[in-house]
């Protein structure tokens, strides 16, 4: 019997026209949801399309990764849009993955926003609230992922949607259940061993230890987990091996 | 009794951030139809998420209006695109428009393309036939609007699209059904009552008088009006007038 | 004698493609220096040659308008660049727009940076230096424009640039020298009369009244006149004429 | 005594934001001459300033290499602009990336069109006189390479601009001086020692045997290098040993 479940999710999708990024196809085999991007922050149509095929080959959960309209700065600078610029780029980007989802005859699990808006969201409230309205306006099925006790996971339950909190492997955390800023030197955990123990940990006991050194609760329902970078494969085949070493079921929610 | 019916169809949404083109608000009163940019040669997010609303206020038929990435260009520049990203970036506008629908619970009525796509698709079977899959493949039952007699109309047919062969008012004709080009100086009619005769001729007797001097058929089952321009709107009453005069119905297909 | 100087910018150049925006040729009969989009926020290769030669037509100094990549925020929303990456899209477009008036045998007057990246250059003292490194090292010779006072100002004169503080003559100013947010009720000076007279205060006796009622130190070097509107184009004749009519000299620095 | 000199080339810079392409440090190398990418088809401003640092570093000579504005093509797909838009595209390519030359205290030594807009200007005069118009009004001492014997060379010489003859190494030519089309099964000499022979016998013999079986003149003033794909590397080296050997001097023009 499966007492602990959770899911394990990685962005795909990320190259555009000559430009590669990632290891997509590696990567599959280690996670079991994808984030595809929707051609603001990185993808195009052609991108798009190979990597929904992909996915659903390898029989993970799609979701759509929608971002700000930033291809040079990959979606990772702040903008200052608006809430409604939020929703209808949001929407935008849900409708076009769709279209490629239909096309094949799957549907859409799940949404993930994308770097610089998945952060402001996470600490805006109408920010949050504009993109799950968006969400559940065109996909009132799918499922909301984003950081785990965030604005944007309040504003997700508050309209309707199901949620899923996210949870870091790599990252620390603070005593009020943020992730420690990347420009704070102790924001990542380097050492493969720990960050798996800190995810197993949160997996099974629902807690973490904060950077302040106490315990806070935190729900794991889904993993995020690298695509890119030297380790990240190795990485991601570690964690999955550990994770059902420690009797976890590794499934989408 | 309702003997002889035709559309009138207008581009629409081609606005982009704080630039406004075309009086949308005003032709709308005059039109069944409207093919909305999804965000390629023009339209944005916003612009979309507004314009739908404002055609469904309007109570017009709303269609898809898919161009090349060509902002700068306006999607009139042909591009030596394949068919495969033909299909990928027809099926991607698809999906963006479909969601701004699909939240305020309408759908999509029909497919047009925009510019050069529509021109290169109206000679080219092998991209016709990429447009056509990919409308087909996700808006199975959305209308594929075509030049009347074109590639692209034959190509819907063939992968089993319900088409509308659409003509022009101000365009002339060559005898073998094409338009006169754009380059010749006598491509536009721009005597409005020389216009609008022709379109009563195509609707009423399916005719159309070529610039070699013999009558052509042609089925004219939408025409093209225009949105901007000083005198577009005139002439679009004027149009509408006319043949609701001539006891043509005028409704989307 | 002249006593008093001042010289009436006005952002030029913001068309796109097919989309038009302003009133160019009537700007250009009020003001003494323009200010051309670089092709990021607004304007493209085209529109800047034309650009080009028509404020050299109408004798005004030439400045560059470098702005942030969003063309569909018209550089308006704030984005969370590096001091690096905004030296190297400033010093992008300085280039760029140098290339036109090197073909027409002139040369480039002047800098200022567009809507949200002249906002956070303001208060940024990092990213100030960027912009002003980055004219320094590819134009010693132009005049940086910036908002009085500001951060910006600074910069420019620490690198060695000649610069001119800007006023506004539609903004209210707070006691430390800043312009009122737009946020603010009392941001805006709808009236003309009023407007005006801030202006020629500023330019004649260096000072400005306050939102918290008390005078404060200005300079005012240039007066950002606009060039859209419904108004702008009767405000910019009637601050010209007033000007001209209390004796001050308009020309550019 | 130097009696055959000849100029190795190679497109660099062709990276953007995120997206890695191409090795830049390695192929430098190889080469006397680097085209520097100017943020159209690919290429952003902080790439250019990177690879104009180091292309200096290593003392070669450098071009620009402006493209048409497609980065989802990478400035592969013909589009059909205007001789005009193409003047005026060129111009503003070749002054954003001599900000960053000026800068360094460098020059402009030669631009090379990239792609369509290279393959396009080859056959077309009314595109080639444009594009070598805009050259030599903003800086008429650059070299203009382009494909041997094209009617860009002919306009480049028309127009008073020194030029540079370009030959491939790893294409094959036609009766009539063409290259022959990449659709056509024989386009490409795969075998690394019959390209390096046909370059030797260009640069020394100013002759290329045609696939029609005939000698046919021509002028290797530049030859092409790659810097990607798998083999890139290890055939600009050989190239490179293989001409020294021959006592060829590599310099730029």
């Amino acid at each position: 019997m499966a007492l602990f479940t959770v899911d394990l999710n990685c962005d795909l999708g990320e190259s555009f026209g000559v430009y590669n990024l990632g290891n997509d196809e590696e990567v599959l085999q280690y996670v079991t949801s994808a984030n595809i991007a929707c051609g603001f922050h990185a993808g195009d149509p052609s991108v798009m399309k190979k990597t929904v095929k992909l996915a659903l080959k390898h029989n993970v959960a799609i979701g759509a990764h929608p971002g700000l309209p930033d291809l040079a700065g990959f979606g990772r600078r702040s903008m200052a849009i608006s809430p409604e610029e939020a929703f209808d780029m949001v929407m935008y980007q849900i409708g076009a993955l769709s279209a490629f989802l239909q096309a094949e005859g799957a549907y859409l699990h799940h949404v993930k926003p994308h770097g610089a808006l998945y952060n402001m969201a996470s600490v805006n409230k109408e920010l949050s609230e504009a993109i799950a309205e968006a969400i559940y306006k065109v996909t009132p099925n799918a499922i909301l992922y984003a950081l785990a006790n965030s604005e944007l996971i309040k504003a997700g339950i508050r309209i309707g949607l199901k949620t899923a909190n996210e949870v870091f492997a790599d990252r620390t955390y603070q005593q009020d259940g943020t992730l420690t800023s990347r420009r704070s030197p102790d924001a990542l955990i380097t050492d493969h061993d720990q960050a798996v123990k800190q995810v197993v940990r949160m997996v099974k006991e629902n807690k973490v230890l904060s950077q302040q050194g106490e315990d806070i609760a935190i729900q794991a329902e889904t993993v995020c987990i690298h695509g890119d970078g030297p380790h990240a494969l190795a990485f991601a085949r570690h964690i999955r091996e550990v994770l059902l070493r420690e009797a976890v079921t590794l499934q989408a929610p």
